[in-house]
């Protein structure tokens, strides 16, 4: 069958957005993942540094890799605060999301990155392992061009309105509500 | 800071599952890239079929080379049928939707992967460029151990039973009604 020549868009002005992905779906993280592919065609540079997971390997990790160097990916966290089986205290969470704000806005201030993801940030505020006025200070540090995306469930309502697209990714079914245990490449 | 050794989790029951994204917002295609990304680091081998896309450029389409061999992606579509702009009518539509049908069974039966991703089948369907008992006969050849993956918003309610795991991707905001063009890496 025939196909048709390729179409090529391109922005008249140039902006830089922040994308908020929140919601208790699945698809917040691996979206952020998928706009690295599509930033790395364009030969663009991305930043993801990761707040709170970081204690499990995951398969993004050694994928990420085939993205080098266009995009660069940092673990900060030490795995899911709160959650069943995590060992490690409330202060060492904290801890880590700190520096990980602190990462972030040197990444963002550097100048060399494209697209800057941060990746579980709006959970890792609404645990308070982050404080509100640090995201929103980070909004304020956004150069104009530089994409920013904030993924993670509870996004405050102050960074959901700073924000210039926004989507929610809610969950309607899931597949260990079902008893079926998570699996490689879908799940983690 | 001293960071843990990563755990691995290893499923003790291996399922193939089937997951829908579906919704208003966005997050859908893009998740299902990201899911490649994951994917890879596994050494799995993903098919992806776009079944209305395929008129114009996105980065995904370069991005997506540098995780070849492990994802090949497949463009069989000729744009979003019935958006402004889309020169296309609607019998060669559904005709490219039929040959991108044809292609998805034969990946399904060739058993050379281990995730298929059927991007804008759900709506595909919804539009009557593939019909619904096409859709499910697919989900009936699916073999016990592979990954379906269904994108698109207006999944059928039929199709949300028999799946897994289902994400409904809603939006909350967009900057394309703040009159802000889409921005390569970020909505294309």
């Amino acid at each position: 069958m025939e196909m048709p020549p390729l179409q090529y868009l391109e922005p008249k002005k140039k902006t830089g957005l922040v994308v908020v992905i929140t919601g208790n779906g699945k698809g917040k993280t691996t979206s952020a993942l998928g706009m690295c592919v599509r930033a790395t065609g364009y030969g663009m540079k991305v930043s993801i540094i990761q707040f709170m997971k970081g204690d499990m390997y995951s398969g993004e990790l050694d994928g990420i890799k085939r993205l080098a160097p266009n995009v660069e990916l940092n673990l900060m966290g030490k795995g899911f605060c709160g959650i069943m089986g995590n060992p490690y205290p409330y202060k060492e969470h904290r801890a880590n999301a700190q520096e990980a704000v602190k990462l972030a806005k040197e990444r963002i201030l550097s100048g060399k990155y494209d697209i800057v993801i941060l990746d579980e940030i709006n959970n890792a505020c609404h645990l308070k392992l982050v404080d509100l006025p640090q995201v929103m200070e980070i909004l304020d540090l956004k150069p104009p061009l530089m994409h920013l995306v904030l993924t993670g469930r509870n996004a405050a309502q102050e960074v959901i309105d700073r924000a210039d697209t926004v989507s929610e990714v809610r969950e309607i079914k899931h597949a260990y509500r079902q008893g079926i245990e998570p699996q490689k490449g879908i799940d983690y």
